[in-house]
C-alpha cells in the first residue's frame, strides 16, 4: 500500500455529507474527482483543488477509492450499478444511509461485478467530518477495511469497523437514532411539562442533564442484563416505575399536554408485567416489544 | 440555630426511602425519631442508635424538624393533618412524590396551620442518599429552606432549593421523569432492534453512549432556544429529522418490533410540520404537544 497516503479518489454525490467528504479528502491532500448527478455543486470544491468530472464513469476511473453518498440508496444505486465496468476491481464505500437490507443487497450485487464494498454510515454533522471526534461506522469484508483504513481515516477520526455483515452499519445506525430520537421527543415534552408551570427551560436544562449523565451506566448495565437474559430487580422494579410513568401521564393530561409516546411506553410495560416481568427491571420490557410468533 | 449540627428530627413511613432517610440522620448525628404505620421496620435503625416512636405524634413532638416520606400524598395527608396541632410551630419536609397540585394545597393546608412547610423530592436511588452526589429538590419559603439547609445536607449533598412555590419540585421532578423514561424506552427499543440483527447489546452500548454523551449539548441548547422562541434549523430540520424517524418506523415494524413510541413521536413531529415548523429545528415540535385552546 505505497500509495496510501495520497490514493487518489472520488466522491460521487455533492450534498451536504458529500461535499464535506470531498473537503475532508482535499484536507488530508488525497487526489480528488467529485461529481453530482445535478450541476451547479461542487465548485467551492474545485477552488481548493478537486476536479470536477464531466461523469460518474470518469470520476470511478480516476480512482482507487470511489465514495457515495446520497440520499438513499435508490439514488445511490441509480448512480454505480452502470458503473459496474469502471468500478470491477477498485473499491466501492457507500456512505449513504438506509436499512440493513439495502445495504446487503448492494454488497451483494457488488461481490458479482468483482467490487471491493464497504457500507458504511456517518454518525456526525457534517461540520465535524474529516476531524477527531468524526464517527463513521464501517461494515463489509475486514482484510478491505484494514487495507483502506488509513485512507477512511482522512474522513473519520473515528472509523469503527462493526463486522463483515454489510447490513452491520445501518443497524448501529438505526439503533443510535432509536435512542436519539426517544430522548429528542423526551427533552421536548420535558421542557413542555415545566413550562406549564412556569419554570424556564434554561433553569431546568441542568437537572435534565443530570438524567442524561446518568444514561451510560444504564445503558451499559442494561446491556449486561439484555446478554445475559437475567433480569434484575432489586433497586427499581417494572411495576413501580409503569406506576411513575402512569402518574406522569396523568400530569400531563391534567395540563392538556399530548402524551402519545407515555401512552405507547406505559402500553408495551403493562405488556411486560403482564407477562410477569412486573418484579423484575425496566430492560425485560423488551420481551414485550416483540408479539411472539 | 445553635442546634444546627445535632437538632432532633424525625421520619416518617420506613419504606425503602423513609428508611434511607433516617439512616442518612443518624450517619450525621441527628437525635432521630422514626415512625411507620405498621410494625416491625426500624429494627435496624433503632439498632443504629434511632428512637422507634409509637405514634406519629410522639415523633412529631420529639423533633425540630419532621420528615414523612410514604407512597403518596394520599397516605402523607393521612399521617399528618390529625398532627396539625404537633407540628404547629414545628418544619415539616414532605419527600413524598406526587403532582405540584398535591404539594400546593398541602402546603396551604400547612400555612393555615402555622407549619414551616418544604416540599420535596429526592432524585437519586435509596444507595445514594445521604452521600456527596445525592440530589434532593426543594420547594417552599426560602428563609425556612436555609434556616435547615445545613440539617438538609445530611440527607443530600445537593440539596437544591428551586423557589417559594412549593409545587416547583414536582415539578421538576416529573420533567426528569419525562426525560428518563423516554429515555429508557428508546434504550430498550435500541438493543432490540440491534438484537434483531444479531447485535449483541454489549456490542452496541458503547454506540448508545455516544449519543447519550450529545444530549447535554442538546439540552442546553434546546433550552435557549426554547426560551427565547426563536427556532434554527440550520443545522438539522424537523422535516429531514422527520423523515428520519419513518424510516425507524418501518424497519422496526418490518421487523414485527413494537413502534409505538415511533408513531406517536412522528405524530406529534407530522403536527408541527403541518403548523409551518419544517425547515425549523427539533424544539419546534413543542408547539404540537399542546392543541391551542
Ligand atoms: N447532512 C447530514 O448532517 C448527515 C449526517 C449524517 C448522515 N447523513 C447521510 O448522508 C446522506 C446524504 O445526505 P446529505 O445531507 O448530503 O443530503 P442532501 O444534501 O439532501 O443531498 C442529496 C444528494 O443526493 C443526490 N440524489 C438524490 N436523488 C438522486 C438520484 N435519484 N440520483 C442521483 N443522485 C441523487 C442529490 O443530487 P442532486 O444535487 O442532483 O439532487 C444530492 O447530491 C444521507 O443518507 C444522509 O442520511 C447526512
Ligand atoms: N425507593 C426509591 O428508590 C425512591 C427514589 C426516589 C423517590 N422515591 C419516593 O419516595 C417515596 C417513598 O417511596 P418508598 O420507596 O419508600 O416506598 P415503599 O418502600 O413502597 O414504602 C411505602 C411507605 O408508605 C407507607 N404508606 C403507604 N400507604 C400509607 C397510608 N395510607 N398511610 C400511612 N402510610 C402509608 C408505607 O407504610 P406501611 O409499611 O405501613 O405500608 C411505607 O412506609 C415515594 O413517593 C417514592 O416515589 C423513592
Amino acid at each position: 500500500m505505497t500509495s496510501d497516503h495520497l490514493a487518489p479518489v472520488a466522491v460521487l454525490g455533492l450534498g451536504a455529507m458529500g461535499r464535506a467528504l470531498a473537503g475532508a479528502f482535499l484536507d488530508a491532500g488525497h487526489p480528488t474527482t467529485v461529481w453530482n448527478r445535478s450541476g451547479g455543486k461542487g465548485e467551492d470544491l474545485v477552488a481548493r483543488g478537486a476536479v470536477l468530472a464531466p461523469s460518474a464513469e470518469e470520476a470511478v476511473r480516476r480512482a482507487e477509492l470511489t465514495v457515495v453518498c446520497v440520499v438513499d440508496y435508490d439514488a445511490s444505486q441509480a448512480i454505480v450499478e452502470p458503473l459496474a465496468d469502471a468500478l470491477a476491481g477498485r473499491v466501492l464505500v457507500n456512505l449513504t444511509s438506509d436499512s440493513p437490507e439495502r445495504a446487503r443487497t448492494a454488497a451483494a450485487w457488488a461481490d458479482e461485478h468483482g467490487i471491493a464494498y464497504l457500507d458504511g454510515a456517518v454518525m456526525v454533522p457534517t461540520p465535524l467530518v474529516g476531524g477527531p471526534q468524526a464517527l463513521i461506522l464501517f461494515a463489509g469484508a475486514r482484510p478491505v477495511f484494514e487495507k483502506y483504513e488509513s485512507i477512511l481515516k482522512a474522513l473519520a477520526g473515528q472509523a469503527a469497523h462493526l463486522g463483515e455483515d454489510h447490513g452491520l452499519a445501518a443497524v448501529y445506525d438505526l439503533s443510535m437514532l432509536d435512542l436519539f430520537y426517544a430522548s429528542m421527543s423526551g427533552l421536548v415534552h420535558a421542557f413542555a411539562l415545566a413550562r406549564e408551570d412556569k419554570v424556564a427551560a434554561t433553569a431546568l436544562a441542568p437537572y435534565l442533564n443530570s438524567i442524561a449523565a446518568i444514561l451510560p451506566d444504564i445503558a451499559t448495565g442494561m446491556a449486561a442484563t439484555l446478554d445475559s437474559g437475567e433480569y434484575g430487580g432489586q433497586e427499581a422494579n417494572l411495576a413501580m416505575m409503569t406506576a411513575s410513568v402512569d402518574h406522569l401521564l396523568h400530569v400531563s393530561r391534567d395540563r392538556g399536554l399530548d402524551t402519545g409516546h407515555l401512552e405507547a411506553i406505559k402500553a408495551v410495560a403493562d405488556r411486560a408485567i403482564a407477562q410477569g416481568h412486573g418484579a423484575d427491571d425496566w430492560a425485560s420490557t423488551i420481551e414485550a416489544l416483540k408479539p411472539k410468533t
